[in-house]
């Protein structure tokens, strides 16, 4: 083994547990708060300046001194100002030579700029080792030292022994450095901090567009629809009653709608006879929300349960269980059980029960830790298994529940059918293509053109 | 420092903002949906083929060359052939001399070779950088590029440079390389996408035995002797009072098993005098999957209180309440508070729900992400001590709920006891062992053995 | 590309597919343990050690020999001895020069010595390249294979190689290898297993200190002065209705307490006029942790769930509602539904529910994974947002629920207020507080101070 280059790499020589200097280029927010805590852990700080006449805002350990003297005083070099004033570092190019320059920009839009920060760091000046870091931590965690939310720093940069001495920063201010490779992850880097809940745009949307939809339709039937033509006042239904029937419905519509996309792509797939070709555009962002689509039916079923558990603590339940005794009792006789009913409501009870059940399993196998330790066959198996089966269950818990609406005149009020079948359409259309798609006749081929298989490979020339 | 070390391993020397050429060796369907991938991700992909005349299968992008011409394009070859093909590599040795070849082959079963693929190969070619990656991956989720499932990609090599390569490969991807060390660990990594829950298998058979045991117990005691001899119809108790009996039962049986092994493993210890002995082969299996057991146990114990807290809604526990109430106002006379009663069925509902909250905070603690935050004192104080406590008071709630039956004949139909005293047993001996095991006549010499103090130190002559 | 250097770096040369020689200096427990494992997994162990005559204690198929012979077998030697015999050490100086020395050591008080074992162990030997490794393993983890905590290892030290290697081992026995970065982080690695849930500490003691009062304080209340002046024995309260009386008080009263330091932390800036001074110690410590309080706030409304919905299955719930019914029956007359009633009775009931719905959104975004995925954006909005949302809906709910409570005087047994009246007054200061907090006129130079504007900036002269 190579013992020279091994020591020439140690890359915190502590043989005198000193850190070594650390330069900022840039007094403003971030460069102070950056500072300070570099200063709390024990780094000794330059701070490159125009002119030193501010030092007053600046951390009292750290020296003040201009961008060529605090340079030379530091293998790192931290840039803390904007990329539009990066330009002025070019005359500094031959101090800067050979030094690590950590980027900590942040843009104000996802892809402001055709090349990321970091890279156009890189370009203006080659002689340096440019590493991306720290954009994606707050200067007010850094500063309030309550940094409970990720302590990831992604790091990324060309050199590696550059990266090795940032991420033992980056240890030594208490955080987490994550490799994320060479510079041309920069990008992503950058945009990561500019995201809110990206993939989740889409699935909350709809899911509020559908609530909405769902709410008013029952208020109209379930309250106004009485009010008016049975001159009761069930306004109070608005708190529990019709939030316990929108919320299974956007449950099982959700959940369905989570096995639409594979069953559209099967049909694709089929019918083009290859799988080498994209799927249409908006197939593909249904496709990537998939996940999220199912986190909130289960946020939704969630609530379902809860919401049923609470009936009978409510006023109005047991003031109808009370009236339905008290009538039996003024009569003088006791109904006998009736055995439908019990079996009716033992069923779909139990059905919701291991529905939702299957559901809680799939959403925890979707937290990222467990799913990290599944493989792609574990995977497959639960999401599409399991999935599938708590598809079922639910239908079927809907249908026992709600079978006795499709006939009776009752659920037609104003000639619109109850929610409870609409929330029927979609489960049972997916349910029944996936029974077709899995016939041998259907299922072969369809594996055969997962598997590579093509029908006319002539198509791509 | 050594500055010009650190410009030799810069690994993507990407001032030019190019992708290096990627080889790929086989147009199979890997080999295919790597490189449609690849191109998507910027780099040029080059295929290496015996003829070039089924190029229309090819993305369309991608260059077809015989594997010679084609390997010399590219500093990485992408080995897409199957392992019994290798050979027809080593003409080629020359050509592939130095070059970073990563395979990305898996076997039909586990162990199928003695050495792995990737060993093999570094056999074969000794002078290239043999790198194992992407096995983890399947086809169809580069493809359809819906990588949901885990995004991890094993990576491991002898060559600490050309596996950083590999692993720019797979960061561009938008895939997370996980370092796996040298080659030796192919083999663990080529078994690893073979698996379907292997710890899983033996406590879910051992659960799915035990619940049918148990139901059709249940089923036999409850309706069919019901039904002969009482000449009452219960058949709807399948759906939910059955499974509510048979879930409480398996989750307290479930839980106690998995400290069983610890205590036998405590007594095998103190009987030899010694921890530096393995334990028998079915006592290192059964200590192995105690968390899976006791997460099944969880299961049941979850599906066990969502069950009783449905049955206010059930038909049947309303015309029960409903009977027992009118039969009262039918004899005008309201009957007092039974404060034995009261205390019994608050006590065993208060024990019920401490014992669950103790036992959903272990199940929290099992997932990985939380498990990797506590260090070893803190979990095994969370699994022994709070363990043992859901234990107690889950079988605390048992005997104060079932505790009547134990006198009562009628318990005993047909001779057999009924299923909440069988549920005891293993419980109960569990504490009472338990109990003796931390006597401190018993407890002191055990704590010594497991600090390595030997009885008999010359056994391992 | 450096050929020549990445093939010296190749770091196990497994041409011949064997592992290297590891020499382990003492033969105590956990240096036998290690052995025994290192064994399994294909590792050639020799000891070092003063007496070969101890050998019967040593894994049969290790070596025994004299420390500067065993020393010369191996290029990584394992320090199983603790600091305070390491200076014997210092006359093989010469044989250990250039090896790779792994210091697994732990101490037995956080911060015993001024600087790390590790640390301590590269001054005694500057030739040696010192690994900090191992010490979060137990010796008894390690021997009965029984690995379900923390796999991880905590991996530090100054020369990339040396780890590099030190990390290859640990990934052969199973565990996963963490890079805590150079060798400073020895002293944290150090202290990380003597610790039991430090965060914890305080906000555990506080709430057990809090619900012992608040369930003595019922108990006088509820129990006994219903015993002492209205002749009822309500000592079965003690199991279910008063716990359902404590747990949400400590809900909200915790919940509360997590916003309680980011107020003050407000009002001190505004104050001050600057953020760049550290707050007062005691806000910072109840900042770090307010997770662990938000946690536990989480835990005690899970409770009261729980309790509340077992509501309808209890001896006296059942009593109480035949009593209304039968009451009712005997005056021959049905109460008509009482609409103010069922409105107030839905709305806390739907309050609630949501309330805790967010607050499990909550829980979920602090599992160290999840958090780990989202950035800060995407944190702050959670943890703020949906935190007040959570806080403002709970709020509602105890005020709705108890609101009948303040002007009754049956609320003030022996003058003294009763507990839901008490549980309102921290989260109500706080809301209002905040309310105060988000008018334009303060907020925008809060912001202002937080975005690093200083009123008064010569403060730091």
């Amino acid at each position: 083994m190579n013992k020279n280059s091994s020591n020439t790499m140690a890359l915190a020589p502590n043989t005198s547990n000193k850190r070594e200097t650390v330069c900022i280029f840039g007094t403003g927010d971030f460069g102070r708060a950056l500072g300070h805590k570099m200063i709390q852990s024990g780094y000794p700080v330059v701070y490159g300046s125009r002119s030193t006449q501010i030092s007053n805002l600046i951390p009292k350990d750290a020296e003040v001194l201009g961008h060529a003297e605090a340079a030379q005083k530091a293998a790192i070099i931290i840039i803390a100002i904007q990329r539009q004033h990066y330009n002025f570092l070019t005359p500094l190019a031959e101090v800067l030579h050979g030094k690590v320059l950590v980027d900590i920009s942040n843009n104000l839009k996802l892809n402001q700029y055709p090349e990321s920060n970091a890279e156009y760091l890189a370009q203006l000046l080659p002689g340096s080792k440019v590493v991306k870091a720290f954009n994606t931590v707050s200067a007010w965690a850094l500063q309030s030292g309550t940094l409970d939310a990720s302590r990831q720093v992604f790091v990324c940069g060309d050199d590696v022994e550059a990266k090795q001495m940032v991420m033992n920063i980056v240890r030594a201010l208490g955080l987490t450095p994550l490799d994320k490779g060479s510079l041309l992850a920069a990008q992503e880097i950058e945009n990561y901090p500019l995201q809110l809940f990206p993939m989740w745009r889409f699935p909350m949307f709809l899911s509020l567009g559908l609530t909405a939809f769902f709410f008013f339709y029952c208020v109209a039937l379930d309250i106004i629809y009485t009010y008016i033509y049975e001159h009761n006042d069930f306004s109070f239904f608005i708190a529990i009653t019709i939030p316990n029937r929108v919320c299974p419905v956007m449950a099982l519509v959700l959940l369905a709608l989570v096995y639409v996309p594979g069953i559209f792509a099967a049909i694709i797939q089929l019918y083009r006879g290859t799988k080498y070709r994209r799927f249409p555009d908006w197939l593909d962002k249904w496709m990537l929300c998939r996940k999220q689509l199912g986190l909130i039916a289960l946020a939704f079923a969630s609530l379902h349960v809860v919401f049923t558990l609470v009936t009978p603590l409510r006023a109005f339940a047991s003031w109808r269980t009370g009236k339905g005794i008290i009538s039996q009792a003024l009569n003088n006789k006791t109904e006998p059980l009736d055995h439908t009913k019990a079996w009716l409501s033992d069923s779909y009870l139990a059905l919701g029960i291991l529905g939702f059940f299957l559901f809680v399993l799939l959403g925890i196998t979707s937290l990222p830790s467990v799913s990290n330790n599944v493989n792609w066959r574990e995977f497959r198996f639960v999401q599409s298994k399991l999935g599938y089966m708590a598809l079922i269950l639910c239908t079927a818990h809907t249908l026992v529940y709600g079978g006795k609406w499709f006939l009776s005149p009752s659920a037609y009020k104003w000639y619109l059918p109850n929610i409870y079948i609409l929330s029927l359409i979609v489960p049972c259309a997916v349910l029944v293509v996936k029974f077709v798609l899995i016939f041998p006749c259907v299922d072969k081929p369809l594996t055969e053109i997962r598997q590579g298989w093509e029908r006319n490979p002539k198509y791509s020339e």
